[in-house]
This record gives C-alpha cells, structure tokens and sequence, in this order.
C-alpha cells in the first residue's frame, strides 16, 4: 500500500496533474495518490517548501512526496531525490525541499537515470515525465541508489530566520498567510520557549498586538492575538476576521518581536 | 474496504487536508478518503450542514464523514460523534450536522475518550488531532460507543423553514449560491408539492419569476425560471446565466413564494 | 483496479462531485477514482474538450473517464459513450468528447439503457443519476454494447484549426490560456514540423514574438517567447510572467503566425 503525494503550483484548472496521475497509475496501479495541494503560488518556492514540511510530518514513514514548483523547469537545475526521516521527497533542486534537509540528517541524490524516465522528456513538463514515473518506480520497490548518485552541491538555502535587534526585539518576517488570513511567522516556539510565559509585543507591518492566546476563540470577535500555530510558528491571528487583512500583511511582510 | 469523507472549510491552498489525511492514512492505510469539499466559506456552518447533508445521501451504508467548520475550535464547543441512517458523522457541536439529526433518528455523542487523539492536541487543529484519528479508528472497526458517552443536551439548531405569510404566500430565504449562480432556496418540494401543478410567483429580491421548469435547457437564454433541483428544493436559474448576478442575491436574502 | 476519471465544470464548493463519486463506490467499492479536474470554467465545452483529451493521454488502457461540462443538461442531447484507443468516455453529446473521436478510431454508442441510472433521474443532475452509475456498471465489467446502440448521428464539432492567409501565413486562435498565463495556441508541431527550424514570427493581439525557445528558462524574464509545449501544441509564455495579461489576450484571442 505504498503512498505518493503530490505538491505543485499547477492550480486545479488545468490536465497537468490529472496527466501526473495516470502516469502514476499506469505504472504503479496500487499507489494511493494524496493531494497536498496543486495550489502553491506560482513559482513560489518558499510556500512549497513550507506546505510540504508541515504536511509530511503527519505521514507514515515510507510516503514519497512529489513536490513541483519549479520555475525554472528546463533550465540546468536538476532534479533531486531526497531520503530524510524515513520518507522520500522528489523536486527540483531549487530550495522547495530545503525545509526537509535543512531541519533533520538527510541523504541528497541527483535523479540521473533516465531509465526510468518518460521518453521524449518535455523540456517543460518534468512533473510528468520526470518526476511521476520515479516517484512511481520508487512506490514499486526501485532503490534510491538505482536513481541516481548522491550529491553534495544542492543548493543549501539559508532559510530565513529571525535576526536579533535588540537585547528583548528581533526582526521576523511573515512566512504565509492561510485561507483564514492568519499571519504564520517565522518565530518558532522552540526557539523563543519563553513566549509561553512571559510578555510580549508583536508588530506585523504597523499594528501592536500584545495578547497571547491559546485559541482564536479566546479573543473577542474583531480582537487581534497572537498563538503558537498547529505547526509551532507563532501566528497572528484575528478572529473570526483576517488578520492579513486587518493587518495590511502578506507574506514577506516584517514582524517585530519584543519578549519582556 | 471503509470509506471516509471529509467536508471542510480549509480551502486548498494550505497543508491542512493534507495533514487529516497523512494522519488517517497512518492508521488505517486501506482506507479510501473521498473529498467532499474544502471550500465551504471559511466559518460558514449552515453552508457545511447543508453540504455534508446533500453529499451524504448518495454514500453507501457504513460511511465515516468528517466535517470541519469550526469558527469555535478551542472553545468550549465538543466534538460529537452522529449515527444516524447507517453513516456515521464527525464534527463539532456547533449545528454542522444539524442537518443529518435534524431530518432523521439519531445518536449523538460526544467524542470524549482522549486515547484515540493525536497527543498533543493542538488547540487550534482539532481537524488533525481529534476528528482524523478517531475517524481512522472507526474505520478500523472501533465502536461508537468506545469514543464516548451518547448526550442529550447538542446545539438544537432550527434549520430556517419557511414562514407562512399570507393565505398563499410564504417568506423564504436563499439557502446557498451553487457553482452555475443558481439559488437555492429553502423551500422543499416535500413540503409544497402544489407547486408541481398550480401556478406559482417567486420573488427572489426584487425580480418575480412566474415560469416553472423541469429544467434549464426549457428555458431561453438569459430567462429566469423556478425548478426543482436535484436535492428537492426549489431553485431558482438562468439559463446559461448566473440567477444570483442577475437577481442581485446572495445566501441569506429573503424569497416570496405565492402558490395559486 | 478499474480507474475512473472525473472532469466537470462543477467547481470546488459544492456537493456535486462528492455526490457522484459517493454513487460510484456505492456500486463498485474498489474503484480508483481520480479528479483530473472539476474548474473547467461553467459551460465551457472546448475547455473540458481540450482538458480530457490532454489528461487522457497519460492513462492506462481500460480507464473510464467521465466528463460533465453540460449547458444544456435536461434538453434533447443525449448522453454518449466513446470507445476509442483502449479507453472509455461517457460524456453529453455536446462536443466535450469531440477531440477524442475527432482524432482516432472511435465507436460512439447512445447510453440509453436506463436499467444502469438511478432512479428518478433528476432532469438537471445527470452526473449523477446516468453517468456516475454507468461508468461505475462499465468498472465492474458491464459491456459496452449493453449500455446501448452504435449511433452515427452524433454531433460533429469542426475543431477550430488554423486557416491559411498567405504564402507563409496562418491565422489561428488561442485555445486556452493555462495556470500560468501561458498561451496555448491551435497550431500543433505535427502539422507545423518546420517551426523547429525556421524563423517565425507569432503575432497574439498586438504583440509581436519571433523568439523561439525549448523553455520558459531560456527567456529573460519579462521576455516573451514562443515554445513547443507539452501537449503539442504552440504556447506564447514570458517568462516568470503570465503572457495572457501581458498580450492582453483570453481563450478565443486571434493569432498569426508566418513561417520564414
């Protein structure tokens, strides 16, 4: 019962992943194929990389995930296989799957042997003809080794961390906006525990927000707070309203965090 | 070969489906998960209720379908479990099923017994933590009443029925908006099965609509006209039109009915 | 491990597709059922056209593939199976299935046999009521020729290809613009071979291309070039942009294009 899933910015409009699917299931028709989300922003490589480290923490050991945003298909960036945590993740080399190798032990591998390769390649469709027919060989028993030889010169992307302003302040920035208008930061409980305790101030773009919360359901109707999220980074929230909204932010918008 | 179903108002966008299903998917790998919808607008219950109740009647007996729209997660609201015409439904107190137990017998009960959540549970993904493991654990054959005690005192919600209004006319409302623009109202042909043979006047807004239909193909192009749709209420269309951009209407706005 | 593939114009939100897909389980459990898309835009019969026959393709013989883009869903059209290149089609015979037979060897049947509907059909939700049962009857192994009779009068949709204005010149269309912007324009390579070696020129709206690349990557960014796309078929792209919004051109836009 092997399982791939599938991450991409090709939107659900188009045959794109539809065309990844059969070729999925022409190969491997016992694969259950699970849908992360086809609606990565175009070419947005940071929320593919997020999206796909959040989702996989909750599959079983053995999932490959196929991650594709990739704009720059068909120039010399190669395709990657990457074994971390016990599950497989193909992509581009692109930084998508940086968030999986910068955070555990991982083994980076190039996809090399076109063996198991659609022929011809679309110099524009690698999802398909690259990608799809791996990760399904992969779900059939193909060894990793058999893909292609590890590499050392992946691009390693410094993903962004807050800096330190001040003796209590640092600069963050906005990693995503959910379809709730939440503002996930890149201030992660594990690395400011003390939020759980003592005061803060968080200022997304030019409001204040002082309240901690457990829930949105804490705060009145209207009332912005800030949570530690269901993925760790705390969030400013608003309830039931958006908070991206309320806010003026978007992702890439500057937080400031003071601990007191 | 269990079935499961989820109804949510995640949107596709993010990586929240994709964790529900990792998490089912890790407990009981044979399961086949069926997406309703995860578009239902972000805290809209009645739209949730109204959906999970009209997908679920084409499922077969033994079903298990998850529903998530929860402006309250993290408040005092429980998670309840329905059994109800052989399906079995999941979701938070909050009057999201009150369309499965307000038509039919049903047992409800509070999904109380912590031993099959996801520890920790995060007070804000109820969805990942509470609702997919449990339904994994139903579908793997664990009883109702394992998952907690049956409750008298759910949220009643009173579905919005029409008001009587006059000797022949009625006060309604537009239940929901589908995809083609069509409004649905809440009357159903059940309770005005008149409507089949007499002349009718429908006012949705400030339009008066006079022609019944079997379908919209009877109507011309850019004509409004009154059907029974597939779920038995009425609705009212315009061929290859949207009825809601022409009438000006939206969920929630007022419907006059007149059977003469 | 019988395959059924859904396409529809029915949108995300609503219960629609749940319902059919809730149907097909109910009558064959172990079916695989896969979304290629439910966001072809609402009554665009060319657009589930050219999405079926692209997705298609990547298909393993036997799978059954339903597709639901029905304007006149209730009027006289009957719905039609194809049987063509090992696959099965069931769709209205309104020219959705058009690029299937119009492109190979196909038997088109009447899907007459109500025996295999759910009954009453609802006169505005066949996929629900005729073509969700059939294809689920065709997945456990009903016959072709039992759904019903070789028809011959089915419609016959003239593809919109492009039509010769001079020496070196032909004036063609933009069939679709993709997720991306892209656009994806009705001369195929096929019928076009020299575009691999000679000079063009491509004039979409106003704007004027003659560079020729194998990928977006090739292209400065901003810059627009014109590519072999993974389906054949000439695409207009700029690269890192969407070239709809900066030709200003929509599905439907006319296009030149000279061969030197």
């Amino acid at each position: 019962m092997a399982l791939i899933t599938l991450t991409t910015d090709f939107g659900a409009r188009d045959h794109f992943t539809g065309a990844m699917k059969g070729v999925i299931l022409s190969i491997a028709p016992r694969v259950t194929i699970v849908d992360i989300t086809h609606e990565v922003a175009a070419f947005e490589v940071t929320e593919g990389a997020f999206t796909v480290a959040e989702a996989s923490r909750s599959f079983p050991k053995k999932t490959i995930h196929v991650v594709v945003v990739d704009p720059g298909v068909g120039s010399a960036r190669r395709p990657i296989l990457v074994e971390a945590g016990g599950h497989l993740f193909l992509g581009p080399d692109n930084g998508v799957l940086s968030m999986i190798y910068g955070r555990q032990q991982a083994r980076i591998r190039a996809i090399a042997n076109d063996k198991y390769f659609l022929q011809p390649v679309s110099p524009t469709f690698h999802g398909r003809d690259i990608f799809a027919p791996v990760a399904a060989h992969l779900a059939r028993g193909l060894k990793p080794k058999q893909v292609g030889p590890v590499i050392e010169d992946y691009l390693r992307v410094t993903l962004e961390k807050p800096t330190r302003t001040g003796k209590r302040s640092w600069a963050g920035t906005v990693l995503k906006v959910d379809r709730f208008g939440n503002l996930i930061t890149n201030f992660h409980v594990d690395e400011f525990p003390t939020v759980r305790e003592r005061p803060i101030v968080m200022i997304p773009g030019v409001r204040t927000v002082e309240k901690m919360a457990v829930t949105y359901a804490e705060a009145q109707p209207g009332e912005p707070v800030v949570i530690i999220g269901s993925s760790g980074f705390l969030e400013v929230c608003v309830n039931q309203d958006s908070a991206a909204k309320v806010m003026g932010c978007v992702a890439g918008s500057p937080v400031e965090l003071s601990i007191y």
